[in-house]
């Protein structure tokens, strides 16, 4: 049996690193994800029903139900939601992911990211940016003319330049932004300025009309954070390559809705396993405090679940401006992590450790042998819809997700016998 | 008279930090340096003859001749050099820098960088890009092709994006590509590339055909130590900043030309100290070994004087693959320099070292006592003129320069007494 894991893991662990991410396309999600086609939200996290959604989700359902012009008002869009009127979804369950609230509707355009080596794509919406926005549930006018905006103009801009260079290759982009003191969590600086310049050459000979381009890339070039979600997608595709192999420990979900943490395990199928999100510890900006802050939210900790973001921060020493901490503590939080991990990744590399590759693989049973919970660094929502961003830290699943999965695998492998 | 001394040298470190380099516009050499209105050419450097000149410096000079229309064969601008048809200058004797070569012609762009707070100007060209390019020797048709494209087709694009933008401020852009892992003299990716995101919205505006624009942005995008020439300019603005003050033994230029290495201290006027210049120690591209390496030339450790390059390492760990050496030799390098430097610069810090600022302000006691040289990482040049760059390494100042410089200050407070 050992034997059979350990065969499953490296297997895992293989995929996860041979994984070659490229982004294809931005197309409406309707056209790439066929639940889209009903009136339907995906959303971050494991499912939860309206009922149970924490505030910034509620808000972000209620701005994308305007959006799509199922509800004039926000009553009206509540109602509809709590009486049944939209069908809600884990974006997880359709490979997708999406930060924060991770609310992806119809007609919101996706990146579609190919994983070259498996065949299997992931989808991750366009980052909004910073200030008030949909994925930490605002949902006023400026938020939701922006996501016109973004659909309506900024994506023709991207997907034609997109087209004309063939695609981008993300997995050569991320390994030089951990090079260049990004994890592709909550630093992205790197990575969107490499982005930025791969693009540019496109941009200026896109077939558009000059000021919508000059637009669209003074959208992508003020919003650090841009890559996030491409990183997100391209985590999202080399772990669903990894997933559904029989008798593999290897995490391949992590994933919080803001009222529940969830994990999911390669040889356990779509089963999810779940405990109460924490509240993360960090900085909070100015006239905010935890009193304030929502628990764990966002599809964002796949970034983790492949070895980057906290995994990584031993690459990103200026992210503890932005998350708290020290130095020592970026550099110790990566160490601590080769503890649950089964490999070390080849493709990304950490200069600050002689060129170690990240963390990666997260094995279940190590996690529940030795007591070290996944590091996960992200940002903190207001616990209020609308409010937005009010700070940035580190936190951790609750550790009941990597018992309750391990209790699973037991009966399962019992039942085998 | 060590208290005169301190109180010198505290200006000289107060005046290096307080810099602001703002790369005003682009223009021809002739209009910013009059001593260009002559047959004449600047070269990286204390003074050198023609007879004493390196391979790959001749080899600039005659590409040069050619350039400016004086020769119109190798041969012909030979005779010319070597006759004393052609007058020759120190870059830094005009408040001018160059790599490698570092030769200025009075029709090349260069970029006016404004020290904001000393009100001093500081010039250098623009970077040709890597391979066959004329500040390694070569003067090819290709090399001299391109130098014409850069006077006459790239310079005014940039000099329009310039101006629209009002310019750029250097030392955010050289503080934040600190953090994104650049020392600023061989690594200058995050800095060519925050640098192009600020120029990209300007490119984009441009009241400028578009093929050229495109041809610009995509001459920019493809050598990522684009910036390299701007950092060197920021430098020496902060650093003639610091020059001429009375009984400061602050280190305020290191420069080489193949053949010498010089430096000049701010309390000693104009006077060079020199010494042979070195061979570095380092990496060499396939096919290269030490026997075809010039000794060390260029007017980039201008870097290292202001406490960025060799001085920074720690904040570059990924360096390492270039210039040789492991990730802890980088931050070694950069520890020791505190121990011959007065201050710690507040605007450039290194994540890696807690954010502590890079060492700045050298003190020619301070290398004398400790016997320590000042750290310098550097390209290494073929030793023919035309063959180009063959390497990268790590290379210190000859330590007679520092022993003449030491005389030269106990003669002259002698004489004041």
């Amino acid at each position: 049996m050992a034997t059979s894991i350990e065969h499953a893991n490296a297997e895992a662990a293989r995929r996860i690193q041979a994984a070659q991410p490229w982004l294809e396309d931005l197309v409406a999600a309707r056209d790439a994800i066929p639940a889209l086609r009903e009136r339907r939200l995906l959303h971050a996290g494991p499912p939860v029903t309206w009922e149970r959604m924490c505030g910034p989700m509620r808000g972000a359902v209620i701005g994308a139900a305007i959006y799509e012009g199922w509800a004039e008002a926000p009553e009206q869009a509540e109602a509809m939601a709590s009486g049944g009127g939209i069908a809600f979804d884990p974006c997880h369950h359709h490979g997708a992911v999406g930060p924060m609230a991770g609310i992806i509707s119809p007609s919101m355009p996706v990146f579609a990211v190919r994983n070259r080596a498996a065949g299997n794509t992931a989808y991750s919406t366009m980052n909004e940016g910073l200030g008030k926005v949909l994925r930490y549930g605002a949902y006023d006018a400026s938020v939701l003319d922006r996501l016109r905006w973004m659909r309506d103009s900024l994506a023709p801009v991207l997907k034609a330049a997109i087209h004309r260079a063939g695609g981008f290759d993300l997995r050569v982009l991320i390994a030089q932004a951990l090079q260049m003191g990004d994890e592709c969590h909550n630093r992205n600086k790197a990575a969107t300025s490499l982005f930025f310049r791969a693009l540019a050459p496109h941009l200026l000979r896109a077939p558009l009309p000059g000021d919508r381009v000059a637009a669209a890339a003074d959208f992508l070039n003020a919003n650090d954070t841009f890559f996030l979600n491409l990183a997100m997608a391209s985590c999202k595709s080399a772990l669903d390559a990894a997933h559904g192999i029989p008798g593999s420990t290897v995490v391949t979900t992590m994933a919080r809705n803001g009222t529940d943490f969830g994990i999911r395990i390669s040889g356990l199928g779509g089963r999810w396993f779940t405990g109460p999100a924490r509240v993360p510890k960090g900085l909070y900006f100015p006239g905010f405090g935890p009193e304030d802050a929502n628990p764990d939210i966002g599809d964002s900790a796949i970034t983790e679940t492949a070895g980057l973001g906290g995994f990584a921060m031993a690459a990103a020493p200026a992210i503890v401006t932005f998350v708290g901490g020290t130095v020592d503590l970026a550099r110790t939080s990566t160490l601590r992590m080769y503890e649950i991990t089964l490999a070390e990744n080849e493709a990304y590399r950490i200069p600050a450790l002689d060129f170690r590759g990240t963390p990666t693989a997260i094995d279940l049973r190590k996690v529940v042998e030795t007591g070290i919970l996944p590091v996960i660094n992200t940002g903190i929502a207001h616990r209020r819809p609308g409010i937005g961003q009010v700070g940035a830290g580190l936190t951790e699943p609750p550790e009941e997700c990597f018992h309750a999965a391990l209790a699973a695998l037991v009966e399962e492998q019992a039942a085998r016998r």
